[in-house]
């Protein structure tokens, strides 16, 4: 008896110990951020071209004489963003990092010099420590070779107020509607100081929160970012797999929407610090953003977007709940996103962003776009 | 020691058979394809409407007059796949049936009554015994009240010539360009004769096949659908996880598109019957269907189907492979198309299929269409 058990003990921890082979459709772990927007650059070559060494990913016709260049970038494993929304009516260009690392300056100034057509450029910067060293380096990089370059922190997620690769709140969701809205004010003939005054406009009215359900893979690392037991979620996840506000038994998707859009809709806004380049002062300069509450009345986009291995039924389920509560607090559902915008690799989950709109945001949001992930009105 | 053993295994085999919470965004089971389609209704009411009983989605502005409606359906978890595709330029309705299940007949009349706009009605239904069974009585049944309906069936998937839920092969992704080509057709004013053989072509020019990496799990039963070990992939999977040509162990996605794209290329077109209503007969007739072979120079619409749980990283890390593989074998994309469109639930993987173009076809795709989950043109 003791010996057959031993045997038994030994053969189950052997089982739970055997190395999982990571169940992704790439290659070699190396070579994934690269292959992967090789065929995104096959794909829609009408749209986009790959430079490969730097590595970015630029409009086909760019540079557009006159026009304001709009140039995002961020670690890699949340496709479609960023390349993905390159092209007419959104960005000029994207700089990826390799996943869920930050891009290097001198990428995010090869794209700047690829893509500048005299009217200036805006980097839309997700505010992760390493994304913000690396865009205000470039910043600078730039001005010293006489290109106008103007950076904006989007950092609207509400779940926790500094996390592990941030200073300050985490840049989410609203970097996806803050690239719609202002590369279509770029395609319009906004000059560079709208353009920049609009997006941290965005990003003060734009609020998230996501939940994880599973855990993500980085490929070169071969094994989940965390662990979640069958019976857990983490609500305020980061889109890195970072912890967010606590883990909790899996609830239903009602009470998730609730959870979510409650801490999103009560968000108390408060006041926080970005750093900016002023061009009267030619140095950087900190700015305190004051978000305005959302009140009865208020217009709102709402975002509900996937973590890349929901399927968009489960988020049209979320979407359901959602409209249900805006109602309920007197908030106006006037326009809507729902899909996976913005991943975290095979991640499990949803994130919901809601946008307070006016009048131009609406209409800059209704305007064409042309980019491999996002079309319409071409 | 030996008491202390017994405890650890106990505890261990607790562990093992303590029953999995199910990991999505969903409320009640039974609840699952009624929100989500409410949801899908809610964010685009000004595409499509909902008609809770009996259950179909249909377009906002149905019926159109002189128009052919067309109409497809099955079971659901494979969203957008079909409800997504209503609107201007693909279906005038979709019929859902619980999650992989056929949906019943009186939901596919009620959506003919409801979008009939006196041209005709095209019913284009994938190949599964249930379908296939449901949409042959629907449309006896919309004939025996005035209704002229045809019924075209979409039997594209090389990986099994019979299936366990099939006579015959499936049908996968030619399925949704079928929806998008011949809604453009009938955008157009092309009639309903002309659509049907528009409809029969792109299915004898479309060819599919797919695989997993992981399995998925239909909310009502609460368990994976099959089980894939760490190191197992399913190479030939069928849409609701039934089995497919074998299981093999994981391989790079380089391997995996050299797989499929092989099978599907030169797949030898074995001639099959298919069961048409016949006008001129006003009965059923057997229709022989035989494959052309692909050709060098051949034009293609190459489509890289994610199966829910899959994030467009990896697809396109598929589709770089696909191209390379077409243009050695002088095949030439022409068009192509990424995504989740057809899924299967939470499943991990993709399928492909190759759609060889003309001239016809090919103006077809490009026409505008705008539907919640397609929108170009418009």
């Amino acid at each position: 008896m003791y010996v057959s058990n031993m045997v038994f003990v030994a053969g189950l921890s052997h089982l739970l110990k055997k190395p999982r082979t990571m169940k992704k459709l790439i290659n070699k772990p190396e070579d994934f951020v690269r292959e992967s927007l090789a065929g995104m650059a096959v794909a829609h070559a009408d749209l986009i071209q790959m430079n490969v060494d730097p590595t970015f990913v630029y409009r086909a016709d760019a540079p557009v004489p006159g026009k304001v260049a709009i140039i995002s970038g961020g670690g890699s494993g949340h496709e479609p963003m960023h390349a993905g929304f390159v092209g007419k009516g959104m960005l000029d260009a994207a700089c990826p990092g390799e996943v869920f690392t930050s891009p290097t300056p001198d990428q995010m100034l090869a794209a700047a010099k690829q893509v500048d057509g005299g009217a200036g450029i805006l980097y839309i910067v997700k505010n992760y420590s390493g994304d913000v060293m690396n865009f205000e380096m470039a910043t600078e990089l730039a001005h010293s070779e006489g290109i106008r370059v103007l950076n904006i922190l989007i950092d609207d997620d509400v779940a926790v107020k500094d996390s592990l690769y941030t200073q300050g709140r985490r840049g989410v969701g609203t970097t996806v509607l803050a690239e719609k809205i202002c590369g279509a004010a770029a395609e319009q003939g906004y000059n560079l100081s709208q353009i920049a005054d609009l997006c941290r406009r965005v990003n003060l009215h734009g609020r998230s929160m996501g939940i994880a359900l599973s855990s993500c893979t980085v490929p070169a690392k071969g094994t989940p970012t965390f662990t979640l037991s069958d019976r857990q979620m983490e609500i305020g996840i980061g889109i890195h797999g970072e912890p967010g506000r606590k883990r909790i038994e899996v609830k239903s998707a009602d009470e998730i929407t609730e959870i979510l859009s409650q801490s999103i809709i009560e968000d108390d806004g408060y006041g926080r610090t970005v750093r900016e380049w002023d061009e009267n002062k030619a140095d950087w300069v900190d700015v305190e953003l004051i978000d305005p509450p959302l009140q009865t009345g208020d217009r709102l986009l709402a975002f509900v977007n996937g973590m890349g291995g929901t399927p968009v039924s489960e988020l049209y389920l979320v979407y359901r709940k959602l409209a249900e509560i805006c109602e309920q607090r007197g908030l106006q559902i006037v326009r809507n996103l729902i899909g996976p915008y913005m991943t975290s690799l095979e991640m499990q989950g949803c994130s919901i962003t809601l946008l307070k709109l006016d009048d131009e945001m609406m209409r800059l949001w209704d305007a064409p776009v042309n980019t491999p992930s996002w079309r319409w009105g071409i």
